[in-house]
């Protein structure tokens, strides 16, 4: 029997995931990587990290070299050596060896494209200039860290407030470098509803990483030396003597498109749930590749390491075995960020999402903390949850703070996945001590909170909703029951302040058909002061939802006017 | 309509949270709790880091004031005020108040027991001289922190290895106090596996805490003050003058008992899966109540904070709705624990348990990372996965190591509690980002191993597996595949060394029919080597699963023999 072969275009995550998973599962497959890079296997996620000098060696980016698959896998990998065509027909491709500049054909029993996704190069003038660069590759990181670490680069610009925008930014600041970030949105994190990523940027202020959303890069200066020197807004220039652009990133879909292999509406290559493309014999995965929401079942494309180590896998099993045995089951979008000491999490559908995907959505902000109160690294963090009214299906989460993030949105995604309503996580048996969770843990504090809302059991405001009020009516009477102290500190103008603790006893002397929105720092005190004043017979109660916390509009300093 | 009247026995999380819950979701109810102790909720949980000074006051031990609960909840506090008896048909109880040393009648509509647990105190000899604690209360912790503060303590000595016993040592060292942990059982930690517990015994030998288990305490020593100075093993005197009892708690019952409410086969009191007790209108919460296991729906009586928490809250919501429309699910026997820098958790049956209750388990160990391998804190964990055959539903998990074991668990928590399959969880998209996690996460790469194993991809042989072999044919060829110099550091006596890069080489000259067990650290390279050796033609390999880090037993240090 002839052995056959399996052709894998790109050499990164996904593609040497699904080599090496084919491979194992199939040891008489003969399997051959190209790429047209010089590297294979590195953690492309780590090239931020690498640019802030947390790894000192390039080689510590690297999963395994070239010549370890070899030995250990006995996967030959080309590198340098680019596919320059697909012949479906002939099942073959076409292969320009990059430094001896020659061509020559393969031919394949399986294909896998793996060829990933380039960065979007936008077209403002001047963006040819040195010392401007995208981030995408170990080369490209390399680039950056040396210029950063030969000390020329006092200020530096990061064009694209993203996931790589932040984390580089983040890492210019620890190597020194004066940065700034720019990002065309009205907020960073694109992903996050406005207030979560603006809890975030208020947070990281003191950080060193100067922000600026809601504006754009006009066009770049350099020098005599062709050097970029400075970086023009419509209303000021910023001297950087670097600038990345992290401004996203593009499937490549050329040689699919090319060999007559179905693209589909995002953009990116369609495939089935077996990771096979619109040609029998030919998968697509990792960046290149579409993905199907789990929620809505419809084409995505959210590029991640992670969705490439997995789609990767799904091939290489299907192709060992040759048949379709291995299924996908589809993303939900997750994804994580650290900034600074903040951290961003979100999986599933936002609220405008699940509307758009014909779901009738509730949503809560939950602040709670990570940890017991009195553990000594105890943080804070922030859970947007969304479920669905009608079958109480959780839908999406997003959690923002200093805080653990990742715990509680895999436990969502976790409950999502397996298509958990919002009383199935009301008592899950998570585990508890004092250095790792609240004795009530903050997803099921936050599963308590939105199965109270779908009951009716408070009459909340969102922080739209109270700032539409105000404008329409600025007497609204806002009782603010945190303690004084914490008032002095901030609070929303005009707000009245009686704490908590005297809020029974002052009751008396207020009316019981005037409205009152009840403010406090996270909503906890506003929701059990609704309680007393729903208890004392007050019918025209609202709290705002998520506190002070979640409020990203005005607030001012100072006593409680009397 | 006059107000109906619950009172609650107990004030610590669960009697408290039963208290908020009902009044919150009822005002009209009138609360009294009711408490021979002098505090109320306070974080039981946290007493090992108050001894350790991790909290300055001992009211940022307190959750909540008495005064507080009056104002802002309405709720009545009872301190030092003992219920001395339960009157069921009278729907009344006796209650005495020990400041005043006077007797009271009270009467109820609903009862709640919180009335938790106490320490057992092993009946040692010389067990009541001074210095000798039990750990419960803020006044145990107080006494204990004043003793170790005082300056008079050198030595201290914890009997029990349990998870308070665990922390308090910890703790106890943290004080600059030398101290010696005694466990009568094999292992510290109950609850996990032998080869578990030893990976952290082995793991934390550094960290200054003295364990000697399998032993026991035979007597304790005093002065002429009637202080404590030593402690008597079988085999030898140590000093010390403090020691801190961890022997286990023991459900307090006799009320309950006494009133004719049934006590369950755990010896805590039965209740359904509303918290009513055998009693209609008496209901049981926390540590004193027996709870259901949620794969083998047996009673089971594991006394959380968390489970109290849960649990006074299904109470309060039943009662003040007057009908039964919250159940408890059950619970997994979920436990964590942080001893030093290595962290243990673990959530539903072992393989022992499992087979007892009439499963078919299998079981993987995985060591992997907690987060990317280049980032700063990345750190390694081991997950020891149980799985039923047949369904192929995950039953349990133990994880431990100095990474992150808290998300691990709790995902898995998650996968049970919704009746996940091993399936269910290969292809979750959890959240990465290097700060956070592998780009394939370490729950989902337990996942696929436990696949790989109920699929026979690989032959394995657990660590007692192969030293029963060892035992029965010293001469057994063990190959190990690690680089020269890990082998030099430690191996296992006898083993040969050919690195996993040169076993496609080396194979050529070894017969294909020889029994070979091949070992690495962690059971990958065993993998690899499992396959490359298969591909080969070789028909008789097996590997050591687990790898090194989890072989419990002999190793050596050196060269490889030639």
């Amino acid at each position: 029997m002839e052995k056959k072969r399996l052709i894998v275009i790109g050499g990164v995550a996904a593609g040497t995931k699904a080599a090496s998973k084919a491979k194992r599962e199939n040891p008489s497959l003969e399997v051959f990587i190209f790429t047209r890079e010089g590297d294979v296997s590195y953690a492309g996620c780590g090239l931020p990290y690498y640019i802030g000098g947390m790894m000192k060696e390039r080689r510590e980016l690297v999963v395994r070299a070239p010549h370890e698959f070899k030995l250990e896998q006995g996967i030959q990998i080309f590198v340098n050596h680019e596919v320059t065509q697909i012949l479906p027909a002939e099942k073959k491709v076409l292969v320009t060896d990059s430094k001896k500049n020659q061509g020559k054909e393969y031919a394949y029993d399986y294909l896998v494209l793996a060829t990933g996704a380039s960065p979007i190069v936008p077209p403002i003038p001047g963006v040819d200039l040195d010392n401007i660069f995208t981030l995408r590759t170990v080369l490209d990181a390399e680039n950056i860290r040396k210029l950063v670490e030969g000390g020329t680069v006092k200020e530096a610009l990061v064009v694209g407030g993203g996931f790589i925008g932040l984390e580089t930014a983040e890492n210019l600041v620890r190597q020194g470098v004066k940065t700034t970030l720019v990002e065309m949105a009205p907020t960073i994190m694109p992903g996050f509803d406005q207030e979560m990523a603006l809890f975030v940027t208020r947070n990281i202020a003191q950080c060193g990483l100067k922000i600026k959303t809601g504006t754009k890069v006009v066009g770049f200066a350099g020098n005599e030396e062709g050097k970029v020197q400075s970086v023009s807004l419509p209303d000021e220039e910023i001297p950087a003597q670097l600038v990345v652009l992290a401004t996203g990133i593009k499937p490549n879909v050329e040689l699919a498109r090319e060999a007559g292999i179905k693209i589909g509406p995002t953009g990116a290559i369609a495939v089935d749930p077996f990771q096979e493309t619109s040609i029998p014999g030919i998968f697509a995965v990792g960046d290149c590749a579409e993905n199907y929401h789990l929620l809505t079942g419809k084409p995505v494309w959210y590029p991640m390491g992670s969705t490439a180590n997995k789609t990767g896998r799904i091939a290489g099993i299907n192709i060992a075995l040759d048949k379709k045995v291995e299924k996908f089951p589809g993303v939900l979008g997750t994804a994580i960020v650290k900034v600074f000491h903040m951290n961003g999490a979100r999986t599933g559908l936002t609220v405008e999402e699940a509307k758009k995907a014909g779901f009738e959505p509730e949503m809560v902000w939950v602040p709670t903390h990570d940890k017991s109160h009195f553990y000594e690294d105890c943080a804070d963090i922030i859970t947007k949850l969304v479920v669905d009214k009608k079958t109480r299906k959780i839908l999406g989460a997003q959690i923002v703070g200093d805080g653990v993030v990742d715990k509680p949105i895999d436990i969502y995604v976790t409950a999502i996945s397996l298509g958990a309503t919002v009383d199935d996580l009301s008592n899950l048996d998570l585990a508890y001590a004092p250095p790792f969770s609240m004795a009530m843990a903050n997803t099921l504090v936050a599963s308590h909170v939105m199965a109270n809302k779908l009951a009716g059991k408070f009459s909340g405001l969102t922080y739209q909703e109270l700032a539409d009020k105000l404008k329409e009516n600025p007497d609204t009477y806002l009782l603010d029951v945190r303690i004084e102290d914490e008032f002095k500190t901030v609070h929303l103008p005009g707000s009245d302040n009686i704490p908590l603790s005297y809020v029974r006893m002052e009751a008396e002397e207020m009316d019981p058909d005037q409205e009152i929105v009840v403010v406090c720092k996270l909503g906890k005190r506003a929701y059990l002061t609704y309680k007393i004043l729903q208890e004392l017979g007050f019918n025209n109660v609202k709290i705002l939802e998520g506190g002070l916390e979640v409020y990203p509009y005005e607030k001012e300093t100072g006593e409680k006017e009397s």
